[in-house]
């Protein structure tokens, strides 16, 4: 288990990790927004035990990633929903899903397929610049600092870097 | 200590998971992405045992996403760089810094900024349809299954609700 916390960092990836909380929930809001909502169907399909299961459930509703929603009150039985902010990373876990595509798919092929309702055509997710449009990669961007930056744990040298190469 | 293996999932997300390793590593990339690349530059700026820190490292170069190089001999001493798995991973983790810097800044603003090369310009990395080029949503986006799904552990019933569906 990993004991440091990742929440004071200053690091958007850093804080967002932290929030996210561990391995099984990218898959946990996977399973969400294709469709399943219950606690015995997560379970189920990820065959992750119930005791862990139900952790990661109540750190992401309190992160505010899901929301919660009684649907039987006899016996209490909740179903789970992405809240606005689990919409939004789902956007980043297809991009993540895409790598996995190209780097670690089954021999078979891609387990699925992307579909975008806005021009119809079968795509692969990539992450393009908000700007001019164009597609990016590790080699045509430069990070520089920005306001929220410190240097501190998690980013004791690399804070320093940015700072001066500005 | 996750002792579930996400390798064998018929899932490209889940596989992905399981290269990177644990959050460690999304850290570890970032760093080197940003410039550090020996042992001891990233144990400091991280803040992450030594110990911890080693084998990380080792599980990446094995998984083919980090390189080793010796740069010294007396006495032996390696430096990291990002593989091309690497780097294509970057552009996934500066999305999944964008959706940090949306839900969980830090109050005085983003750590980082980004400049995308291309056009100049400051700009928010962002998700985009390989085909007609526009930007995704969770709600613009079907997934239909693809040659390598499977209903097997990790998409029990998430490969029968997409086959389904189709």
């Amino acid at each position: 288990m990993r004991q440091t916390s990742f929440a004071g960092m200053y690091c958007s990836m850093a804080r967002s990790l932290e929030v996210i909380g561990d391995w099984w929930t990218p898959l946990i809001l996977r399973d969400l927004y294709l469709g399943l909502s219950r606690f015995d169907e997560l379970a189920e399909d990820l065959e992750i035990s119930r005791n862990l299961l139900s952790t990661r459930l109540n750190t992401l509703v309190e992160n505010g990633i899901l929301e919660r929603r009684r649907y039987s009150e006899h016996p209490p039985r909740d179903e789970y929903a992405l809240s606005e902010a689990g919409l939004d990373l789902v956007p980043v876990l297809m991009a993540l899903t895409a790598w996995g595509d190209r780097w670690v798919a089954p021999p078979q092929g891609p387990p699925v397929l992307f579909r975008h309702t806005g021009c119809g055509r079968s795509f692969t997710p990539e992450v393009h610049c908000s700007e001019c449009g164009d597609g990016i990669t590790a080699e045509t961007v430069d990070v520089l600092p920005g306001p929220g930056g410190r240097a501190a744990a998690g980013t004791r040298l690399i804070a320093k870097l940015l700072r001066n190469k500005k």
